[in-house]
C-alpha cells in the first residue's frame, strides 16, 4: 500500500489499473515476429501490416459493443472473426486457403501470449511491493491469465471484458474494478498508452498514468503532459520501473 | 500446464481452484490470536470459541443466500453483521461496550490477513508452474487479494462471491469460474478441506482434491477417501505440497 505520508499527483491511492495490449506488452512486434515463425516460406509478406489491421478489427469491434453493439463477449472468437474477414479480403485472400480451421486457431492464440515490453515484469514487481495491481483490459480472462505466466507479470487480481460484462470505454469496466477493490475512484489508477483509455477513467474520477510506448497513439504521444505542467493526466512516464519509482 | 502426457486422476487438467477459509488459510489460529492481541485486557476471553461462532454465521449466511435467500453480497458486510449479532446475544454482550464502531470495522478486517497454513505459499508457487492456479472463495475480491498479499499467495486470478454474483454452493460459482477460464469442467480441479464443496464441484463435473485441515470438517475427515480406494474425491492430500508433486 502507499503509505498514508507519500505525497505528489498519486497519494493516497491504493491499487492500479493496466491496460495490457500495447500498454504492458508489444502487441505489434510479438504478433508480426509470430506470424512470421508461423508460416514459414510466406516470410516476403508485410506482417507488421496484418497486425495492424487484426488490432484495428478489434479496436473497431470492442468500441462498437462497449457503446451498446452486437458483437462477442469473448475476444477470442473476436479475433478469429476478424481473422477470417480479413482472409476473404482483397488483400489477404491469397493467403486464405493456406490456413485451414485448426492453423487459425492457432493464430489466434497467438494474442495469448504476448512479449511484455523490456520493463513491463521487473516494474509490476516492483510496484506490487507498494499498491495493488491488476489488469483492466478488453481482452478475457483466460487470455490475461495466460499472458501473464507467458511474460512474468504478477498481477494481484485479474479485471477482463468477459468478468465485468463490457469493454473499455463502457463505464462498467472501470467502475466495477472499482467497485470490486472496495475503494473509491480516486484511490486507483488507470495505467495505459492511450489517451483515450485515461480520458474514460478520469470521467468516473480514477487517477492516470498515461505511459509512452513506441506502437502506441503515435499521433498524440508527445503532446500527453502531467496536470502539473498544463496537461490532463496525473503522471507520464517511459517505463513501469519509473513508475514503481514515483510512488 | 499439465503436460499432456500426464497420467492419473488429475490427468488433463489445466486449472486448479481453491477454496481458501480453512483450505488455505487458518481461520481459526489467525482470528483468535489476532482477537486477544486487539483486545489486551480481555485475555480471559474463549477466542477459539468466539472466532468458531463467527466462522458459523459466515456459513450459515452464505448457504442461504447460495440458496435464493437474501443477504449482503459482500463478505465484509456480513463479517460484520454477524459480529454486531454476537455482540448483542447473552453470551458476549458484556464485549459490546468495549468495541466501538472503529474497532468493529477493525475487527472485520482480522479476516482480510488470516495466516497461510504452513504449505500453502510453498506448494501454490510449485504447483502454479504446472497448472492456472486461482481462488474460488465466497469472500469478496478485496479480501482475497489482501490476503493473498499477506501470506503469500502468488494466484494466478482470483474468482470471489461478489465477482460471480453468489456463494457456493451456488452452481454459478463452479460454472462461472470453468467458462471464465475458457475451460471444460473436467479441465478443471476444486481444491477443499470441505467435503460438501467438493460434492457441489463435482455435480458440476469438476475435478476433486481433499485436503485434510486440523480445524475443518472434524466430523468426515478422516473418511473421506480417493476414488482408487472407493470414494468419492480424485485425490486426497495433507498439504499442497504433497499436491504439486502429484500432477
Amino acid at each position: 500500500m502507499a503509505s498514508s505520508g507519500n505525497v505528489g499527483p498519486l497519494e493516497g491511492v491504493q491499487a492500479f489499473v493496466f491496460d495490457v495490449f500495447g500498454t504492458v506488452v508489444d502487441w505489434q512486434g510479438t504478433v508480426s515476429a509470430e506470424l512470421r515463425t508461423l508460416t514459414q516460406g510466406l516470410a516476403e509478406e508485410d506482417w507488421i501490416s496484418f497486425a495492424q489491421e487484426w488490432r484495428k478489427g478489434y479496436y473497431q469491434t470492442t468500441r462498437r459493443v462497449a457503446q451498446g453493439g452486437v458483437g462477442p463477449s469473448n475476444v477470442d472468437v473476436m479475433h478469429r472473426e476478424i481473422l477470417d474477414g480479413m482472409l476473404a479480403s482483397e488483400k489477404w485472400k491469397h493467403l486464405a486457403a493456406l490456413w485451414d480451421d485448426k492453423k487459425r486457431h492457432e493464430l489466434v492464440h497467438i494474442w495469448h501470449r504476448l512479449n511484455g515490453w523490456p520493463d513491463a515484469s521487473e516494474g509490476l514487481h516492483a510496484l506490487k511491493k507498494k499498491a495493488i495491481i491488476g489488469t483492466l483490459s478488453n481482452g478475457n480472462v483466460r487470455l490475461l491469465v495466460d499472458m501473464a505466466k507467458h511474460a512474468g507479470l504478477p498481477w494481484d487480481v485479474v479485471f477482463a471484458g468477459d468478468l465485468l460484462g463490457s469493454y473499455k470505454p463502457n463505464p462498467k469496466m472501470y467502475l466495477g474494478a472499482v467497485q470490486l477493490l472496495s475503494l473509491h475512484p480516486e484511490q486507483v489508477v488507470m495505467v495505459a498508452a492511450h489517451i483515450n483509455d485515461l480520458r474514460a477513467a478520469a470521467s468516473h474520477g480514477l487517477r492516470t498514468v498515461y505511459v509512452r510506448r513506441p506502437t502506441e497513439d503515435a499521433a498524440e504521444r508527445d503532446a500527453v503532459r502531467p496536470k502539473v505542467e498544463g496537461g490532463e493526466v496525473d503522471v507520464v512516464v517511459d517505463s513501469f520501473v519509473e513508475l514503481a519509482a514515483v510512488l
